[in-house]
């Protein structure tokens, strides 16, 4: 017996069923929004993820040679594939371009809550516009779906930060920006580092870590736009127009937060600078969705990314996307009692004597191609009783085919009604009630 | 620039749409038969495939070592991995179980038309039932899918066959039983596969070739039950009750052909003793569908596999099945005129003055989710009129919000014309017309 592998899930119908329920739910909204869903392959050159993707995800890879030799990985995210297909096509395709996805991806991770080494997960991009309406449009999606399965702002909420006052302040402390990025990851993963850690990481890198971390700490833990104005106001002077970038910066965040509060958001979003996205390909206001709770992982995260496509050697094309994963968005809905009863009744069971198995045949068919759906009992010479008692359990009508008789007995379970009628009306009758 | 793998491929939305749209509608089909929907891992243990599925299909598999040592591949087809779910489980679930799974596959093969190295497939099972009325029911699912699509019985039928007359054949042309999964391997080439080459592969075998493919293409011809009955009556007598076998296989196919009959689907079915089925586990009835013009490979193929849960380990449960791969359906369908346009129009596009931005914004989202798809353009002081254009292609409304009006004006673009409503009244307006 060859079991499954560990991360991998295997998916009985009632889980299939809460799955699909998930992922419709997510397209409906999408669609709602005017996006578009692709796909693209999960198996990809292993070129694509190694050189773009982080360091973390590369280190996780589903990497092998094929039988023609070539160097192959199962795809870790989306981005890379999505980035290639924008770009190679960028001329062709009619701009601002909306896209979502609900793919499989797989890490080679430690299983563990709510990590699994196969996943599946919702991307949801807008390329080829500049403007904050990209992320308002991306943020609004995401509180949409968050809605959508129930969710109110006392349960979630979006955490919003901006990694351009980030490299600005990390520029005001004098970190040199060929570090920018690797003290943003070790910022990324603060809060399950301890301090010691990370001054030494810090010092490792020649910074001085104790004034560094001070700082950061500072900053990560400012919660309105007028602290973030008095702290960079507060720091020492520095080269360049440091603090006139820091004043644009703050002008384009007070946009993004006035457009979040006209759509009707303003409950959902906190401003929350100890977000940075670990990922080092994003450029701006980048986000994270939690439970308020605290309890669980990020249920989704996302920013912009405008110079990941160029680096795939296609044109620049600005960008802004957001991933929501399902093993931690499924795990809360459960926890919510979120997710509907896993349904099996069919609309009819129909029963009948076997002198009479050819016309229940024949009507079975036709009443399944005109849409309902109709189940029987199988097997040869089942008691009509044994057949009414599974009918029982798994329709909300029944018909009954009794030899000699020339019409057939239809039974409304739910309003407890019989009505006796010819077997050529069964399915203008059917289609007259609410099924 | 790195390219897609070949063989795979990427899903731009417009082949998305019509992936998806064949996909639901197989969905909703297998729904009005009763069938729920599970899924499997797209990785699993080699093991899984290399001791159970046909030996053409182990040559062809994404086979690789995992990070944990583990030998692993990709699916090359769902069955294994239904088996076990099934095998596992098999006294906790209700019975007779009617499942399916619409999965991707890989299999390295050369691509060509209609051979992918990555596809989708549906898979249709019935397990634990040894009557006819499983053959029935997965043919007549079968091909009240391709009704589903606007196929008749003049575009495609059901080539219906049966291994049990061809291993009774064998036995009685002497054919020694270890070699009959072999013989029949060779036959199912056996329209690809020059005469030469045949007989030699049977001599090989220490067979008489010449005598074994006259009789093998005698019977291959018979297209009608008198044709077999006449045919094994004139076969020289046999060591064991092999006439009585047949008569009491032919009965079988008598009771199979009048079921099918009687569900209304005599026109697409075909006697066909020239399908075999490539793959070893097959023990009764088998099929396959095909374009009654010949062009296409088959675009479905199934029959009972009686034996192969037990093969994996768990206690034996009878087994039909049937699968429809995407590429070659796809491709009919698309010949066929078949698929629906790609329309990407959304219910409502909102026009606005800059100035009152913040009350469209307002408006789109809480439409959005009212359940309406809402588009509106990017970007700061678009011209009004240039918003009206963009609109134009991309709705069927459009609502103009102007500064200083009171009123917004909301134009009905299929019926053209205009009407005036206060904002309050917008979501409660569309909700009557008929979008």
């Amino acid at each position: 017996m060859v079991d499954v592998l560990p991360g991998f899930r295997e998916f009985y119908p009632e889980n299939c069923f809460l799955r699909n329920f998930v992922f419709e739910k997510i397209r409906q909204v999408c669609r709602h929004f005017c996006f578009v869903e692709y796909d693209a392959p999960i198996l990809e050159p292993l070129e694509l993820f190694t050189e773009k993707s982080g360091e973390e995800i590369v280190d996780q890879l589903f990497a092998f040679t094929d039988r023609g030799g070539r160097a192959v990985a199962l795809r870790p995210e989306m981005t890379p594939s999505v980035a290639r297909m924008i770009g190679s096509k960028i001329n062709a395709l009619k701009r601002p371009l909306k896209w979502f996805s609900i793919e499989e991806n797989f890490r080679y991770e430690r299983p563990q809550k709510g990590r699994l080494r196969s996943f599946y997960q919702l991307n949801i991009d807008i390329f080829d516009e500049h403007t904050l309406d990209a992320e308002g449009e991306i943020i609004a999606l995401t509180i949409a779906i968050l809605q959508s399965f129930g969710l109110s702002s006392d349960e979630v909420h979006l955490r919003l930060s901006d990694r351009c006052l980030w490299s600005i302040l990390l520029q005001m402390l004098h970190v040199p920006e060929d570090l920018s990025t690797t003290v943003l990851s070790i910022i990324d993963k603060i809060e399950r580092t301890t301090f010691e850690e990370i001054i030494e990481q810090f010092n490792k890198l020649a910074l001085n870590g104790v004034l560094l971390l001070e700082k950061i700490r500072e900053f990560k833990g400012i919660q309105d736009l007028q602290g973030l104005e008095k702290f960079f106001n507060q720091l020492p002077q520095s080269p360049g127009n440091l603090l006139e970038k820091v004043t644009l910066r703050l002008d384009q965040l007070k946009v993004l937060m006035s457009l979040l509060d006209h759509k009707g958001l303003k409950d959902f979003i906190t401003l929350d600078l100890g977000i940075v996205r670990g990922l080092a390909y994003y450029t701006g206001f980048v986000f994270e969705v939690f439970e308020r709770s605290g309890k669980s992982r990020a249920i989704a995260g996302g920013g912009r990314y405008d110079h990941l496509i160029e680096k795939f050697g296609y044109p620049q094309t600005a960008a802004v996307g957001l991933a929501i994963g399902d093993v931690t968005l499924m795990h809360m809905l459960q926890e919510k009692n979120l997710l509907p009863a896993f349904e099996q009744k069919c609309d009819l069971f129909v029963i009948f004597d076997a002198a009479v198995k050819h016309l229940a045949m024949y009507d079975v068919h036709q009443l399944r191609l005109a849409g309902f759906s109709v189940n029987y009992t199988f097997k040869e010479n089942v008691a009509l009783d044994k057949q009414f008692r599974q009918a029982l359990q798994q329709a909300h009508w029944i018909a009954t085919y009794q030899d000699g008789k020339s019409f057939l007995v239809l039974k409304d379970l739910a309003h407890r009604k019989d009505y006796e009628i010819s077997r050529q009306e069964i399915i203008s009758f059917l289609q007259k009630q609410n099924l």
